[in-house]
């Protein structure tokens, strides 16, 4: 495809005029070359692609990439529910706010211009809570921290650990259907990248290669499509991680 | 007191020689002016200077600052533990994994220093998860919300407001004991202040100071705390709140 | 110059009123301190703080920013288009994009302001874009990546390096005229910095000494411009890493 059949595809709108050189390079780059390249579908990139709008919060590309989502059917109003929640936890519940909010916003005008009434919202019960046992959500937290993450878990011996981490992250949110482990990982990797944090970086990328959910040529495309959205400074630690696993199998 | 011995109560160690414009300018102005300053105490800086190191990834200041609270007596291990979980749910939990570290090896050395055994690690519960029960979490979780925010809890329909802010953030969180809800706020508003969420900003300044938790003054302090930590240009909002916050008191 | 004095020039308008402790830090310490010293003029001084706002999402800081840079012509059309670009390139698009709208509006503002139209926006043709050629891009890119980092190019072995940092960011964006290397390296040095990246923070920062395209003593002049915008928690690392480069050549 060309850069601007790319952009229809993934914008779901015609593509503007390129009057700047940033204009020009957004077109000819991130359209023509990274969107268009084999090795990740452009569903899995908008998940990465979402993770970096909104922790950049711009808010004109959020808009512009959760409406391309949905009009695109490519996530439905469940699965960018789903990626709200698992976003908030990987870059802090401000920024997750600002998503949700849109969300919302961008799911009836995407209704409003096929002149139809949004359909129901999703409902959600005391169940989709998961298990109310508390020891019982703590040793689900432990074993889906030991199969996402491939090693031990953590001691439960501080808030961080037992209330946060094995109780919550990965005793809930983790465990929570809507999207599959594969999809929760699109959204973890750029998040980790982003915010800089050496050992869930080493962790993350390392465990979504280790255990197969993603290829080590899919982590590659991850890498670049982030880099595009998030900038190639942050992008290095991702690939520098990725190399060492890559490293550590030979 | 003169910038040196600002320092030495701060950071609890003697201030190194200052031979370059960083170093200067790091001693005049953040010892000098900014950590002199009256209206808030050193106590209340360490939160707000937590979250910003924190934040921010600066593995040295990190450590020095966690070091120098614990070693100041300013924050108890239990304070400290309980801000790392709070800075997780607005930072994201990549940046406190980093600082969860930290707190516990800052505490050996911390006793190790002293010639001592560190106290035994506080032991944490199930009774510390809160209720078992969902509907009462949910419940807890929107008076919770109502009583912080000072603004109507929000629709329970989406899982970011469900399993997170309702069930978790709120039903939980905020009401865990160790920390005060103004201790809270302290970490809170740097965390929403860095993560530019234009609604949590506008949110926690105007409750905290709607609430009384924190008088305007003492928010001007936190501002300007914040901006030499996290930066100028991203104190500029959290000003900007507190300035309108105050013309809609006129 | 008082603060007032080179408010005015800095910002070109007059100074409001200080009435909170945030604004009277702000005109004392940025103003009549951090700008006011010499060592690096104040157009080198605006392409550091332009990419501090703009990472920092500071809406009214950005606005300011970008119209002072045009009206005081320090910075052309053209040059601040290319350091969108570059600052696109390092900080990612999403928050590019809002500084491209910005220019856009505050080039209006300036011409409207002075009654005048505004000169024809600059016109740009496919030969903006660079070779098409990829393996002369790539060849480009390698010889580049030699030029500004002083080290080896990587491999061309995966998208980050082959599609990312060969074909396109050394490739093209570095060696685009409009903006001279030195230029680009007072917008990449802050990116870096705000990036938290260790690797990016050590090449950049040497490479930039060690190339002469900047003085040790200027460096330090850019740390502290970047300090006093986006915090001295990260001001710490690209100081860090000018000492390790300083201390290398002992």
């Amino acid at each position: 495809m060309t850069p601007d059949e790319l952009y229809r595809t993934v914008m779901t709108v015609d593509p503007p005029a390129t009057e700047t050189p940033f204009e020009a390079a957004t077109r000819e780059f991130l359209f023509g070359q990274v969107w268009n390249r084999p090795g990740l579908s452009i569903r899995d990139r908008r998940l990465v692609s979402l993770a970096c709008v909104a922790a950049a919060d711009a808010t004109g590309p959020i808009d512009d990439h959760v409406y391309a989502a949905l009009r695109s059917a490519d996530l439905t109003i469940e699965q960018l529910n789903e990626a709200t929640l698992h976003f908030a936890v990987y870059c802090g519940w401000p920024k997750a706010s600002h998503l949700e909010t849109t969300v919302r916003v961008q799911w009836h005008r995407v209704h409003a211009e096929r002149g139809e009434q949004p359909e129901p919202w999703p409902t959600l019960t005391a169940d989709d809570l998961g298990p109310a046992d508390r020891d019982e959500r703590i040793s689900l937290g432990q074993k889906e921290f030991v199969d996402v993450n491939g090693v031990p878990a953590p001691p439960s011996d501080s808030p961080y650990f037992h209330s946060g981490i094995l109780n919550f992250v990965f005793g809930h949110v983790w465990r929570r259907p809507g999207l599959s482990r594969r999809d929760r990982r699109l959204v973890t990797i750029p998040c980790v990248g982003l915010s800089d944090a050496a050992t869930p970086i080493a962790s993350h990328v390392g465990s979504a290669l280790e255990t197969g959910d993603l290829t080590y040529d899919e982590m590659q495309e991850i890498i670049l499509q982030f880099s595009a959205y998030y900038g190639f400074a942050k992008g290095q630690a991702l690939h520098d991680a990725a190399e060492r696993w890559r490293a550590s199998k030979t």
